[in-house]
């Protein structure tokens, strides 16, 4: 199983899947600036595949930095921005400040970007933006949704940053963790129009019954510097390269199993849903390839990928694949021959040191013997302290890219 | 779709599936008893193929009686129960009493008997069972943890049935509507052995947070009658027969879509979780299916049966289906190519007059148009009131059978 998860992880690697989508050198100068939490990683790639000079800065999560030689790394938070990412972000704005139509802007994107490259639009303050954060992270509110409400209360996202850059061309590279792959989804879309509304991110707060602060309300009311939209003019000279999917990290990891003589069933790279919810259905479906031959012939590996939420009832620890893991340990109760593994492709499930976790036949049994309470953890949103004593937490430490996550449920 | 729709529910009829299942005449009488929405149905077509004299009782749900000439036929409540139905499964334990070794008791059951036969154990009311009822049908818990409860609060239900027909033969012939298809589980299995105990239906109380009369929880504590356990000796004479289960009605509707070119891709006969997020993992399989022409390549139909489940938090009208429906819609956004209907088999959603509803491309569209919010009708549970103007719920009337619900999205 972790075999699986590695090759997903592999094939998002900006090594593998970066060199060959390098646009050709200008006749100006080259800046590189990029945000997420394989962004630095990126660079690297770049530097060492660029034919020519190169400056700028990239701002990825703490710990996610790798050592580069012309463009500056800057690590800040996630998923709660700080004045790290605040203070990168400013920068990031200055670099591509005054550039001329020779020149090209490497703008290299992936997952979280949308909270490390966080600048507060004209009249709130970096605490403001964080509240939103963090109440929309609890709201069950889904990335998209989120990442609307983020664009209209900053001053980079949506559109703004490429705006900054004009009239440079702007080449984005993007590792794509959102759900169809939408480049001005990814990172909050900082080089692509916005089709969102001022409107919309009110609806979503009212939706969710998020509470903002007084000064975001305001902003969002005032409705003052609309995102780009698009056919907008000014975003003439930007294109955007998805290099790695979630999409093509599943069909690696299905390739993978069919070498092994194992059928891979591709659910989907975009199943969004409550966490556990998935789960019972991933454990349904399972249960029908091992009693129906359905929808495929054991030995086989359903696949999957997106973005699960966790609506939080409980105060435990752990993230989406810990308890997507922990509703199909209950839901299987102990089925043979079903294993699993859910995880995150970029190493941190939530905000925990795990990438997520493992179910395999017994766990239910070792759980019980360790005294645990399958029920009352996932009652409490605890995967990870169910998980921990029994050893079948994954750690990977960061992997310095992110496809989102990753499923895979062998059935023999 | 409507077609899939009805092969499912055709391929569960007794005229289809129950006369090869009947048992030989026996040396002494022919008792028919038996409970749930198909078992008046059943007894008819009992009657048309017996050879020789019958006679016996069965209970079904308002509206769901079928003449029939030497088995009585009573109407009672469902899903609360009422008096009806307990003095039914009063009369139905009477029918049972002073049976010899020689006679046969052909027990009918199917989904929705757990409710309608219903008889308070010792120092219970109907009124603490329906209290019990309620809270259960509003707390997420599923059908088996329902059922669990019911049984150690019943004097017929969890094989007593079956205790009180002894000496005589007694063949159970079920249509299944639960998860796999245990009979000890379908209404509650009056004449099978029941693995459940006490204690399990205290903690199920405690783990919903299940507010029991005072009459409940002490009968539950007292714990005095335990229901019979697998390798009871007196249920030695009692066999069960699944003439109908989910996966035949799915396997049928796959055959008929097969036909017509569609490629059929069933995905489970027991999915279960929150209606609403099992919707939007059905509509995620579309996409891939749309996007990837994974699992199968269009023009493919999914399939799915099993029990959905709705955690009420608003105060609309609808069931499990319409609640599916309503979510996919939303997920689909729109999404071309992509129809879907969600039905109970049985012919009712829920408590109101609608199987389900369908979901076509420009459902959100016609919804908008005629001034629906469908985010507000699906946070206010209120799928009916959302399908109802648009002209989109299906509506079947009672079928007289019950495997559960039905789900077919079709990817052209």
């Amino acid at each position: 199983m972790t075999g699986l998860f590695q090759t997903a992880v592999d094939a998002a690697q900006p090594t593998l899947c970066l060199p060959k989508h390098l646009p050709l050198r200008p006749k100006g100068r080259t800046i590189v600036i990029g945000a997420g939490k394989a962004s630095a990683a990126m660079a690297r790639v770049v530097e060492q595949h660029w034919d020519g000079p190169l400056s700028g800065l990239v701002v990825t999560r703490y710990d996610h930095a790798v050592p580069c030689e012309q463009i500056e790394i800057v690590e800040a938070a996630h998923p709660v921005p700080d004045a790290a990412g605040a203070a990168a972000a400013w920068r990031i704005l200055e670099t591509v400040q005054g550039l001329t139509a020779d020149d090209l802007v490497l703008c290299l994107i992936s997952g979280g970007g949308s909270a490390l490259m966080t600048l507060p639009a004209d009249g709130l303050t970096l605490d403001d933006k964080q509240a939103v954060n963090r109440a929309l992270l609890r709201s069950g509110a889904n990335i998209t949704e989120m990442n609307c409400v983020r664009k209209h209360l900053s001053a980079v996202k949506g559109g703004r940053l490429a705006i900054a850059a004009a009239p440079a061309r702007v080449v984005t590279l993007s590792i794509s963790d959102v759900p169809g792959d939408d480049p001005a989804v990814i990172a909050s879309g900082p080089t692509v129009a916005d089709a969102t509304t001022y409107e919309d991110a009110r609806e979503i707060l009212v939706r969710y019954g998020v509470k903002a602060p007084p000064a975001v309300e305001a902003c969002l009311r005032a409705a003052a510097d609309e995102t780009p939209k698009p056919g907008d003019p000014r975003l003439d000279r930007c294109e955007t390269v998805l290099i790695a999917t979630p999409q093509a990290s599943l069909e690696a990891a299905a390739e993978k199993a069919r070498q092994a003589g194992i059928t891979p069933i591709i659910l989907g790279d975009a199943i969004e849903g409550e966490s556990r919810d998935v789960g019972y259905v991933h454990a349904a479906i399972a249960r029908q390839v091992a009693r129906h031959g359905q929808p495929g012939q054991a030995p086989a590996v359903l696949l999957s990928g997106g973005e699960t939420t966790v609506t939080m009832q409980g105060k435990g620890r752990g993230g989406r694949n810990g308890e997507f893991a922990l509703a199909m340990a209950i839901a299987l109760d102990g089925d043979s021959g079903i294993h699993a593994i859910a995880c995150d492709t970029d190493g941190i499930d939530g905000s925990e040191d795990n990438a997520g976790a493992y179910v395999s036949p017994d766990t239910l049994q070792r759980a019980l013997k360790t005294g645990l309470n399958p029920r009352g953890h996932l009652a409490d949103n605890d995967a990870y302290g169910f998980f921990e004593p029994i050893g079948d937490l994954v750690k990977t430490g960061p992997t310095l890219t992110n496809v989102n996550d990753f499923r895979a449920v062998l059935i023999l």
